[in-house]
Formats: structure tokens, C-alpha cells, sequence
């Protein structure tokens, strides 16, 4: 068992990083820090057995520096805002803590670089160091149905279509998060929930290839929305493949919607537990006919399934000093960094490099 | 009665003009016109009573300048050939015959212009002298629904996505014209074919508006479908608006769907004979909910009303010597200039006004 500490006590961690702990089975929750105690209550309730309590008020021995001196734990998941969170994981990886940070990989391009770069060096002396950064979208259940099925059926991509679309208001959850009401990084809810998207749309597209360009606008719908909350945008992979992608956070309807075309017929994925093939000739302008093959898996807890396959993984990267790839800093590197280059793209009416 | 011929006798001049002429009671068909008499046979028997033919292969005083002397004849419809098309409507235009040639309104921009300005200068002598350009798109009774059930419900625009896929083998029916086979025109199917998605398009978000700028991937993906058959596009409204434009008649399935999200909530235009609201709030992302508004109409021959509106319009022009907007060559340029610009923007890599 790998003893773990819990950083931040967050609804997320609460909801979705305890149980997925205690379900791998590899791990044993050792501590929590939070930055005040009182918020912790509820992530001690749930975890369900005694562990320690680190706060910044709870005086002499109970920081977070005091937590990343015990021996008994060497590795941290760590769930906090995202302009907060860069510090915390650099911290955690100085003191050979393995860590397991929520998606944002960062707030921008630079903060993750500079984290990649202490990260490497670290890794001189002590090769076996991980640091994984979760991104649930590449770990669903259904994401990977989805994958296999395209890999099987689908034949070269021809171009692709991605959509997602949400409706944050005041009784939105996540608005309820005072550092996502004001937010005080690069592009709000486009970075916060926009990278999942794009997780999904990597995992799916850029198998063997990655992004090579892409010419956005990024715009604010919402007056209570600030920096932005809608972004349209084309993009060219370097294999010549064309598609769009389209995230709003101020729209008036939930939607999302990846349709990738290929050779053989047509690849959908939604919101739903099912992804659908479209076969070669089919018509989607009435009834779908011929029939499509519709493929159909329905897990229970999707999310939570995914957030334990991460667990699984992180452990796994942890026992064999190799990361999971779809862990990686890298790929989460590329999912901010589109969101990054959107928004440079269209503060200057241009098409960018995806270069960082 | 306006006293009407037929320039070109295809199996769309057969299937849609001839029906919607008769049922228009505007018109009376006086003559028929094609490059070999063998070809009109058929037009002939579907126009069902007696008129005179005229063709190259016919010998003395049948020839179409022949025709166009007859006083009796006051309007022209044509339907030929994109790359034949227009030499015959300036030269029937400067005939002082009121013209309806189909789509596209010529093979490129430069064309279309010079055509126009040949035209406004016969408007200066003969002030009434109307040129329709027939796109049945911004007929189609669905079509106006949708814009209605739009500017009722959705509020102001937030972004938009079309696509337009279809698939083009040896067994489609347009593929059976020679010219369109192998296309002496840019753009192939992407020009014939796309300025019908591109005037749906423009019907609906480019009301107090227009395109600004664009920035367009143009390919090929079939190799028997040159010089191009997909289109990847994202689109800048004057107002700020963006949206998405994805074209292929080179794809593996078929689909239409138009999404116009705005402040209200979101309209859905697909192939079939509906077109959907999705009011504020409501979830596409499984079952939609609440209960979206669904508005059906459901015409019996919803290209033939829409061909049939077209004739009313332009009987209508000619009497009141004023073209109907929806008829303008300036509403058909702009279809084409999108594809053009497209082009243009593809092979330079570069965003382009939409300037022309």
C-alpha cells in the first residue's frame, strides 16, 4: 500500500478522489491538509477511518510543510484552485512526494513549463519520481469505447467536429467556487473546463499526429463571465486533417458533441453512455439508414470510473518509475495550451503554430 | 401571362422548373431551347402542349439567337452547365430578357461581377430588366419557418455551426454529368454544391449582417472528386459573431445540421422535414430537457414549393421591375465568394476578408 496524503478538501476531492482511493486498493490514506480545518470535516467524514489532520490553523507541527516530512507518505493527491495549485505540486515533487494533480496542468503555458523543468531535474536523482496530472476525459470508460471503436471501424480521419456547450449561472456548482467566480487566470471556465474537452478531442484524434495550427475567437457572452466564455475555432493536424472546435461556457443549452468523419462512415460521441458509428452511406438527415451499428456501454459511475482508472494508473506509473502517458504533464501541457493559443490567436486575428 | 422559354432541358429544368412554371400561372412556356434537339424531347412532354423548339443541330431559324428575337418571349429560364451558363444569360440580358439562371450565379467571382456590371448598364436603358438568380435554399419553406421560429425565440446570436456532408460516388446522380465529373470550374462539388449551404447559412445569420472574414482548409479527399471536395472553415460575423462551416462532398455519410445557439436557447435545422428550438436551459446532452418546442412543417414537395416561390418572385420582380432580395445576384455572389475566399485563404494559409 502506498500511504497517501489528501491537499485540498474540495467537493471534487470529497465526491470523486476518496472513493476512487479506497476503491484501487493501492493506496492508504494517511492525511489531509487543508487550509482550514473547518473544511476538512466533511473529507474525514468520508474517507471513514482516523487520519491526520494538517491546517494552517491548527498551529505547531500541522502544516503542509510538517505533512511532506513524514516518511510514512510518499505520495499526494493534490485538488485546489488552479492558480494556487502550481506552488503546492512543486513543493510536494521537492520533498519526493509522488504527486497526482487535478487538470489545469496550470494556468498557463509558462507556470507548466517552469513546473516540467523543476520536475525533470528532480527526476536526475531520483529517476523514479512521478508526477501525474489528471484528466479524467482521458481515463472514461466510454472515451476509451470510443477510441477502440474508431481504431477498428473508422479507417483514415477525413475531419472532425467537436462541440461543447454549458450553461453556468448562479446555480451553476462550480460558480459556486469563489476563485471560478472571479477567476484570476487566463481565460475562466474555457481553461477550467474547456482542457477536458480538448483531452477528449487529443485522445480521439491525434493519435499518431498532434495539432499543427489552429486560428480561434475567443469571446465573453456573459457579463458575469469574465475573461471569456466562448471559443470557436478551426484546426489543421499535421496530417493535413481539418475540424473545428467549439466551447462555450456561455451558451444557453448543454451540449456536447464530437463527431469525427472518416473513410469507412462517421464516429459520434455525446454526452450520453453511448457512442455511435455511422456506417459507410448512412443518411443522418432523416432516419440513420442503413442502421448503424450502435455501440453501447453504460457504466455506472462514469466519472467515478474514470477518476479510479487514474488511481490504478497512478499507482501503477508510481510502481514501475514510468508514467502513464495519459497521465503525463506532456499531454496536459498540450490541453492548456490550446486554450492559451486560442486566445493569443484571436487577441491578434491570426492563425498560430501549435508550438509552446 | 409572361410569355416564357426554356434555356437547357436537364433533368432539374425537367423535374423542378417545369412543374413549378405551370403550377406558377404566371408564365406560359412559348419555347424550348438546347444544344441538341434529342435532348429536349423529354422537357417537351413534360411541358405537356405544343411549343417550339430551337437547336443547334435544327438548321435555319431555330438557332437560340433566334429565339431570343421572338417578342412574344419576354423571360428566359436557364439551367445549363456552370461553365456555359453565363455567356448565354448576358447574352439573353442584353436580349431584354428577364433572366432566371440557376446557381451558382457564375464559376467565380470575376465572372459573376462582370456579369453584373453588364447588367446594370442594361438597366440604364431598360430600367425594368430583371435578373434572378434562382437558389432554391432561400425558398424552401422550412427554411423561412426556421428563420421565423428564429427571430421569434432565439435572441441575439452567440456562435453557429453548418455542415454539410454527402456522399458522391459513381452511383449519384449528378456525378452522371460530364461537366460535373470532371469540373472545369473550381472548387467541383464544393461550388455546385456548397453555395446551397452556404445561402441557408446566410439566410439565417446574416440578416442586419454579413461575413467578415473567414479562414478555410480546402482538400481533397476522394481522388475521383477533383480539384477539391472539402471545406473546413471558421467564420467572423461584422457583428463579432463566430461560427464554424464544415462542407464535404467527400464524405462517408450524409448529414445536414445548421445549430444557431444565441441568448434564448438553440435552433437545430437538419435535412428532415422539422426544424427544432431548444429553449434556455435545456440539456442535448441525453435526453433534451425540458421539452424543447418542436415546430414541424412538413410540405409535400418542399424543393418543388421552394422552385415554385422562386417563379411567383420572379413574375412578381418583373411587374414591379424591382428584384426580390432573396433573387439578387448580390445575395448569389456572396454564396460563391464564400467558396472562392475559401479557396484563396486555403492556399494561402492566411485568414481572408470577405472583400470582393
Amino acid at each position: 500500500m502506498i500511504g497517501i496524503a489528501l491537499i485540498g478538501a474540495s467537493r471534487f476531492m470529497n465526491t470523486q478522489h476518496v472513493p476512487a482511493i479506497k476503491a484501487s486498493g493501492q493506496f492508504e490514506i494517511k492525511a489531509v491538509y487543508s487550509r482550514r480545518q473547518e473544511s476538512a470535516k466533511e473529507t474525514i467524514d468520508i474517507i471513514g477511518h482516523p487520519v491526520d489532520l494538517y491546517a494552517d490553523d491548527l498551529g505547531e507541527n500541522k502544516s503542509l510543510a510538517d505533512l511532506l516530512k513524514r516518511e510514512d507518505i510518499s505520495a499526494v493527491a493534490i485538488a485546489l484552485p488552479i492558480s494556487v495549485q502550481a506552488d503546492i505540486v512543486v513543493k510536494c515533487l521537492q520533498h519526493n512526494k509522488h504527486v497526482l494533480s487535478e487538470k489545469p496542468i496550470a494556468k498557463d503555458i509558462a507556470t507548466a513549463k517552469s513546473m516540467m523543468e523543476i520536475y525533470e531535474s528532480l527526476r536526475d536523482t531520483h529517476s523514479g519520481l512521478i508526477w501525474a496530472v489528471a484528466e479524467q476525459h482521458r481515463f472514461v470508460p466510454l472515451h476509451l469505447e470510443a477510441k477502440r471503436l474508431m481504431n477498428e471501424k473508422l479507417g483514415d480521419i477525413s475531419f472532425f467536429e467537436l462541440t461543447v456547450t454549458s450553461v453556468v449561472d448562479s446555480d451553476h456548482p462550480s460558480f459556486k467556487s469563489p476563485w471560478r467566480k472571479v477567476p484570476d487566470y487566463q481565460g475562466g471556465f474555457l481553461l477550467d473546463g474547456g482542457v477536458h474537452a480538448l483531452a477528449l478531442l487529443r485522445l480521439l484524434v491525434c493519435s499518431n499526429t498532434d495539432f499543427d495550427s489552429l486560428y480561434s475567437s475567443v469571446r465573453q457572452i456573459q457579463p458575469y463571465l469574465p475573461p471569456a466564455d466562448t471559443l470557436v475555432s478551426k484546426v489543421d493536424l499535421k496530417n493535413g486533417v481539418s475540424g473545428t472546435v467549439t466551447l462555450s461556457w456561455g451558451a444557453a443549452v448543454r451540449r456536447l458533441s464530437l463527431n469525427v468523419y472518416g473513410a469507412n462512415g462517421m464516429l459520434h460521441v455525446d454526452g450520453s453512455n453511448s457512442v455511435t458509428f455511422y456506417p459507410k452511406e448512412s443518411s443522418l438527415r432523416s432516419a440513420p439508414k442503413p442502421t448503424p451499428e450502435v455501440v453501447t456501454v453504460t457504466p455506472k459511475y462514469e466519472f467515478q470510473d474514470a477518476v479510479l482508472a487514474e488511481y490504478q494508473s497512478f499507482a501503477e506509473s508510481i510502481q514501475s518509475g514510468t508514467i502513464d502517458e495519459k497521465l503525463s504533464p506532456k499531454e496536459a501541457l498540450a490541453d492548456i495550451a490550446f486554450i492559451e493559443l486560442s486566445i493569443n490567436s484571436s487577441d491578434n486575428h491570426s492563425p498560430v503554430k501549435f508550438t509552446y
